[in-house]
């Protein structure tokens, strides 16, 4: 079997795929307070030991993401929860963080290092450090995010003739989700008026298509099969793991010339690949919609809809898009954001999202991405 | 096959724990320079591109260990290295982290996510966030790594009757093997007396028993056995891997009571284990020497010799320990030193070492540790 592995590794990575599950998930409220990264990231671990009947010793990996520049965190906060696992450490890759994390904990359980393994997402908005692209110098002073999100709207406009009007109905959309959701930031619902009349800040970019970086914080309990069968009758399975990086910054990522995401189209072919699925077969996404735009183009490099069409699709009713609220509507707590999106894909398999839940969806599709989406990963889970 | 791994994981991995090899490694020399990290990251990189018959589209994986706070820093080197890898995100977790980062990436090739891999450590001596342990509130001011080497020393005096001239015979035998090796920072022979009459800095530990945090960088490529294959006809194989955190906190450990480094000794059981393997079959140890009395416990802690025996271990010829001069006589780069560890070790074993080759080594054994022990990994290599 190892033989066959090593020279088809796409086909034996299928036979794995579904070796390692989701036993259970937490997320905290998400907030604008400045609270610390260590209590933070102990919250929803503390909320996953009183709902399992987990033994704090079982937990043999913990994997902190975080852009908080403070060091050796994942330990500290392996001690403050009062446990001993075997490995530890604390993974950076800005907005893509979360799922980094998550990947290489699927990783350790499926290569037989660990069992039992908490993956930990921990931000506090008041962390400049990540909020702008200081590596990208050939942007002079243009380095925040809205920056890339004004260009790529452009490019969308003028090539396939989006128009802002659907940018607002992404914003509408997820803050409707949002307003049912306990733990949003944002609990009020807004109109295509209220979005298009919102402060322009970096035309075509107006404020309520805009995410904001926020406090927060989701643990989600990852197993490998033997021991989720000790934890859960519901388990939650990883079928389906992508991941690319193109480039780190924007002036190389425009150098290529090409309109969409790119690393967002080779993570999701992958991914699907070894799920021995396709967009078609997907019933709940969350998605990084960081901007109105980024959703739209999301839709079409996840290959939802064709190339150009994003912006009809916000309207369709095939696959429940962003059923949490997104990023617009939770807010966007860096480090946190890609566990927060696969913790609540799992609640959403698992029948357990309370008044976010979409009914009788069996496959779910997390896609996360960092930098202009110069680097994507997307993970599919099965219920 | 896969149910005999869960039930029986030891076994699994031991069938599993020669899948991954070590193709390559370079290190830089280490200075007192204050240099760019992404400089100081790709530096080791473009050396076994230029040594080796890589093709860039062959990497798949980019991981990078350093304490630096900046962000994004393992994408931004690939981009500057010309690389456009699947997964790219860096790792922290204090001395430990270069070996975590290595743990980590074995996992990802093992697992199947990808089949060739650069792991990167690299850190500025002027990065001044990883040298105190902040996190500790409860030691007030006494925060600096060398409060708990003079904490284990006394007790190693106390209990064991270990001597200071033994700890100075460590810095010795340190020296004169790093005045061999161009790539260390320190090239000068020390004497007995000159570490005895060098400055005392915190009773009983001295200015030559301590390393010294600098400026580095190195690099290991790894790859799946049938990649290995193409790439080298001299690999080196990950034979055993072993982990332990037990807290973060010298409070913590100390209230535990034992007088050793008990993350050691699982993480080396453990290794051992998956090894096949036990201590006196190792020819060639790069131990986690940051003060002489750290060499003498891990001498025990590794069971290479018996509790508190330790200070008499040191001029034993058995087997070689920190050939290339350790982290006393290299300098300790501290997010680049797990991985330097490692890069010396698999040249050990490739026979490619230079200037500090030990003959006729087969097997070799990687200590590294953070914060005064409260986590360790040991990696066991084969050729």
């Amino acid at each position: 079997m190892m033989k066959g592995h090593l020279e088809k590794p796409l086909l034996y990575l299928t036979e794995m795929s579904e070796e390692v599950a989701i036993v259970a998930s937490e997320t905290t409220k998400f907030t604008r307070n400045d609270l610390s990264i260590y209590e933070l990231a102990c919250d929803p671990c503390r909320k996953i030991f009183r709902k399992t009947n987990l033994d704090r010793n079982d937990i043999d990996s913990v994997v902190l993401s975080t852009c908080s520049t403070l060091q050796y965190t994942s330990s500290i906060v392996s001690e403050m929860l009062g446990l001993k696992p075997k490995n530890s450490f604390r993974i950076d890759n800005l907005c893509s963080s979360g799922t980094s994390a998550i990947i290489s904990t699927y990783a350790e359980i499926a290569a037989g290092l660990c069992d039992c393994a908490l993956v930990i997402g921990a931000e506090s908005g008041t962390n400049y450090a990540a909020k702008r692209l200081q590596w990208d110098l050939t942007r002079g002073s243009f380095n925040l995010p809205i920056h890339w999100a004004s260009l790529f709207a452009r490019t969308h406009m003028r090539k396939f003739g989006t128009t802002e009007e659907q940018m607002a109905s992404v914003s509408v959309k997820n803050h409707r989700n949002s307003s049912k959701n306990p733990l949003a930031l944002f609990r009020n619902k807004v109109t295509i008026e209220d979005v298009m009349k919102s402060r322009k800040i970096s035309d075509p970019i107006k404020m309520l298509d805009c995410s904001y970086v926020c406090t927060g914080s989701s643990c989600i309990l990852l197993a490998s099969k033997m021991k989720a069968k000790e934890l859960t009758d519901n388990p939650v399975w990883i079928s389906g793991i992508g991941q690319k990086t193109i480039c780190a910054s924007l002036s190389h990522l425009l150098s290529r010339g090409k309109i969409g995401l790119e690393s967002t189209q080779e993570a999701a072919r992958e991914a699907y690949k070894m799920a021995r699925t396709n967009p078609q077969d997907i019933d709940v996404v969350e998605l990084h919609d960081a901007f109105t735009i980024m959703e739209i183009m999301a839709y079409e490099d996840l290959f939802f809809t064709s190339k150009g069409e994003g912006g009809k699709f916000v309207e369709q009713e095939q696959v429940s898009v962003n059923p949490r609220g997104g990023l617009l509507g939770c807010g966007h707590p860096i480090g946190c954001t890609g566990v927060a999106q696969t913790a609540e894909i799992a609640a959403q398999l698992a029948g357990r999202a309370g008044k976010t839940q979409i009914k009788g969806c069996k496959t779910g599709l997390i896609h996360n991405m960092a930098a202009a989406g110069s680097s994507s990963s997307v993970i599919i889970l099965r219920s």
